[in-house]
């Protein structure tokens, strides 16, 4: 049995207590976890016995032929695959593909499903995890090269260029985001956009960046400082890292992801800084870049074993600046598995 | 009158003629055409009276704020937005929203519209047409510098890989699709996937990329040959090249899409290649990669002016190779205007 058929079995051996005998995958991601075929039109249909049909169009037909399902060569590839009463992906499904195949299956024929393909992700096999620390070791080589070129005067943009640039050289596909790279008071902005302001002596410059190798995505932020840092920033870096390393300790198989998110977030908050941490603690990685599960105060669930995830709490402070410190780890019995390895000593640049 | 708030007075035009007072806009791309935020997670409420609100989390919200729309900060941006009877974009909503706000709103309260933004999108202002030019023109620069880089030995992905880092230098945000690097026998596969293969003397390379600038998407593919090519290597590019002029001279505003497509197709059924060019002639650029209008046998409509569009006919003959050329162009009165300015003339590195 290969890897991917037992993916397949697992899905199908989860179908019945979610009441259908069979679900029509049409997310993009989800037809690759489940059949290798990574394409922009394509759908599989897997049934409760563990059989599966995958449809795509004449661009991918070739390879999809060289997997080891049966292929249906269409254009509107859902349509193609769709029968009576079958489970639908109602996260992804799009309403005009939906009403369409209710207009020629009939009234009720479809069972609108949600996180049944994205909580087998959840866990991770080792071919999965594997695949992950080569992305992360490539994200922990573009950062050490990129802090030996980081110079006062270049820009936001280049210092991402500059990184993206060294990923692609190291093997990635292509970034799992849009890098962001945000100096001094930007670096108050979570998702700050790289602008033309050049670093300067004296900021603290947070990077979150990543690599995608193989499809699986890599999620990395560090904040360095440029030149000697001052009182305030010492001092705020050093609180982050101190959440930080409260949410890495919380992570285990077992775990309520509220009380994860809350270890790290408890630590901010008894510095008054409650207020300046607004996102959640972090989420899943793998064939996304934000998938199950998630870390937040709002959350619910737990944490299962072999989930790679992240922790990145973060203080911001509007018109002065902000850090962030970012791992991606893996839940393991006993203490979790880092995947990005650069220091969380603050980096003096 | 700002150009996004010309866009939106034509939509709230639109809107009585689709039966509904109001739109949810929730695409992506269709919220960034209408407001200029680009947010994972906004949507905007255009009524016909020309009135907006833009709902967007934390993340964005000091971005949005900086816009000339009303924002209401909300996590379910769809949800904090929609009002009974609005229509919504049917291509784009998951049913998992749709059913959410359906709960909410009661039964009958959302109109599932389709093709409403992207039919006002066809048509570019000159501000989208600029930044069009300049994101062809880094494509037509990076396509030069990379042939002076190709030499026999190079993998197809290393230079998919510098293609791409040199469009980076140039001030590409990132490519606008995969790149694709197909050499010898893997050009007969038009979605070829870059691979280990080294190019060797006597292959053809086709390169099909493009840079995104600013939002919007560059396509351009040229075939070039390793050394002197061999008869029926000529005559092949020869005849993509007649078929590739024949669809350009066949753009023009009032033009039937599929008439368009046949111009360059009947060409080559002419010379007996028929079932080697199995997908659309061309599509409309911009915001995304494939918009409409879109040129294909099964296509229907006409071109109106100020319309980017691709023209890309390809011969791929399997197990040999292939040969496409593509460009970018925008309908005009008279003649298009060629955005992409790279020779078609077979390279002959």
């Amino acid at each position: 049995m290969t890897i991917l058929s037992e993916r397949r079995a697992r899905l199908a051996a989860a179908l019945p207590a979610h009441g259908v005998e069979t679900l029509l995958v049409t997310s993009r991601v989800n037809v690759r976890y489940l059949t290798g075929l990574d394409s922009s039109n394509a759908a599989v249909l897997v049934a409760a016995d563990g059989s599966a049909r995958l449809a795509t169009d004449n661009r991918y037909v070739e390879r999809a032929q060289a997997l080891d399902v049966p292929v249906v060569e269409a254009v509107d590839t859902a349509g193609a695959l769709a029968v009576p009463g079958t489970g639908i992906e109602a996260a992804s499904m799009s309403v005009a593909t939906y009403r369409r195949l209710l207009d020629r299956l009939g009234g009720d024929a479809l069972v609108p499903l949600e996180h049944v393909v994205e909580g087998l992700r959840a866990v991770k096999d080792e071919d999965e995890l594997e695949l992950l620390r080569t992305a992360c070791a490539i994200t922990d080589q573009a950062f050490a090269d990129v802090c030996g070129a980081i110079r006062p005067g270049m820009t936001e943009r280049e210092v991402a260029r500059v990184l993206e640039a060294r990923m692609a050289e190291l093997g990635a596909a292509r970034p799992s985001f849009e890098t962001i790279v945000a100096a001094g008071e930007n670096g108050s902005v979570p998702h700050h956009v790289p602008t033309g302001r050049p670093l300067m002596a004296g900021d603290l410059v947070t990077l979150d960046f990543g690599a995608v190798y193989e499809g699986y995505h890599a999620d990395m932020t560090r904040t360095v400082s440029l030149g000697e840092p001052a009182a305030w920033q010492r001092e705020l870096y050093d609180l982050v890292a101190a959440a930080q390393r409260a949410g890495r300790e919380a992570l285990a198989p077992g775990a309520d992801v509220r009380e994860v998110d809350a270890a790290a977030r408890s630590v901010i908050e008894r510095a008054g800084h409650g207020g300046h941490f607004r996102h959640g603690l972090g989420h899943g990685v793998g064939l996304e870049i934000h998938e199950e599960p998630f870390l937040g105060p709002s959350r619910t669930g737990r944490l299962e074993d072999r989930v790679p995830i992240t922790v990145e709490p973060g203080v911001y402070l509007p018109g002065q600046g902000g850090v962030r410190i970012e791992d991606t780890l893996v839940t393991r019995e006993g203490e979790p598995e880092l995947l990005t390895k650069t220091t969380k000593e603050l980096l003096v640049l």
